[in-house]
């Protein structure tokens, strides 16, 4: 099995810059995190940007599209900031015969306690498991897109009743 | 969907004592991975015994398969040690029409850096996705029961060739 | 020996929140990081307010410098953000026979890898064994008050030439 | 200030070896911590063995108080077992006119939530701040060599009445 990741940024790479007092959008986290994790599955990571999701045009969504599809793998995962991250998805349903799923976390990886391990790794094990479609994969659940939205109050994803 | 955790030890729950300046398999870290995840599947843990998996007897074995038989869950992790991670697979392939997944850590969950809440997060995304079957989730891959094991000069596991 | 402890905020207790995907300082840190460290040193611990540096006025440096006067403790240690944690240390040095020690990070406590736990083990330590004065504790080092100033581009503390 | 640190193992050094499922003592960790903590204070670091302090010899104790005495730096900090501490100080005593403070830590430094950076900034802060002597820095307190022993019930050092 051929695994694609795309990283596009979000709050899963995000740290904490003392120099300038602010924080932003740093390297993609997720290639430390499949190493620490002895991770031995076949995969390839390419970035395509680096965004807090909010930041995230029409163009940016169109590039992650064309990017997934003409891309040979049958299998991908992509690093996504939660906040727009049901929007790209839905974007991307427009893609066939594909797996396809968007992880993201709560809190930064390079945090103590983040979610940003176990979601990766969560959605490694649903990508290798699921049959064509795309898929959000946050909180422990696997989320058909258009059947989810970011609840921003109770800081978690759920089904759309 | 209703999820069973049971949890029998292993070096994911080593702990280190330094009053006597020994270590030994503690609490269930599970409980706590799930937490810090945010992880809002339902889903219930239980607590078999707490052993390094080369201590594990063919009687504590047949407790397993028991419990998990009986149990109503149709979906069911169990956290183990290693060593005798894919003994203990076999047994449970007696058990039909369920999805079964068992998964561990070579790095305590208590260390920093370990692959624990990535291979617990793994395993959850993936018996999610799977159609019934016994599994072994590691290193980022999904092995079919009877087609893996543990090779321990790389500490890593693999399938059989 | 009885130490006292005031919190002003700063980079050391800033966390993330993703609700409004921004972050800002949260409670004090060094309750639980003398807690972890096991610390039976007796000591009582008092919350000023919680500000990035850059915002303390005036009137906070003032209220500062009367709390740590009029409280009976020889030994204060302060923590607060970096950025003026130099003119803070300045104004403390109207208060004659006490030994005060300021002290910050340059990464939050809740980050993986954090300068934190030692800077404040590195702070504790040298408060314990000084004579009087007003001293800032950072990088390992202990500068005099007067002759430390913050090096923004290399971010580090260094000895006024 | 020339500081040199000896390393000599100890809990503090303590790594989990999945291999043989069993753990001992590993590489010296005071570097990293060190160089996490964006340390500028100019030191030295050097390996005399890697030992749980239960195995130092009387050999191995002499030949730490060589090595302190014939080094030039005045201020020297040692990472050490915690079993034994208290006799290695004894044992330093005997060397005039250099500040020597002896540290280690109740949990192994890789493990999440350690005492080991906390327990080594204490050290390091205190060193260069104390006059001439053998100390025994553990809990956030200073010890005097000859006035403190391990409390094992208790798990932390304290002063002898």
């Amino acid at each position: 099995m051929r695994i694609k990741v795309f990283t596009t940024g979000g709050t899963i790479d995000k740290v904490y810059f003392d120099a300038n007092s602010e924080y932003a959008v740093g390297q993609p986290q997720i290639s430390e995190i499949l190493t620490h994790a002895l991770v031995t599955a076949e995969h390839e990571i390419e970035q395509l940007f680096q965004k807090d999701s909010l930041d995230i045009t029409d163009a940016d969504r169109a590039l992650i599209v064309r990017r997934v599809g003409e891309d040979p793998a049958h299998h991908v995962l992509i690093t996504h900031g939660t906040d727009t991250m049901v929007e790209t998805a839905r974007e991307l349903d427009s893609i066939d015969g594909k797996v396809i799923v968007l992880v993201g976390s709560l809190s930064p990886a390079r945090f103590k306690g983040s979610d940003a391990e176990f979601n990766i790794g969560f959605a490694l094990g649903a990508l290798q498991a699921l049959g064509a479609g795309v898929y959000v994969a946050m909180n422990g659940r696997i989320f058909r897109s258009g059947n989810v939205r970011k609840n921003r109050e109770a800081n978690r994803f759920e089904e759309v009743e």
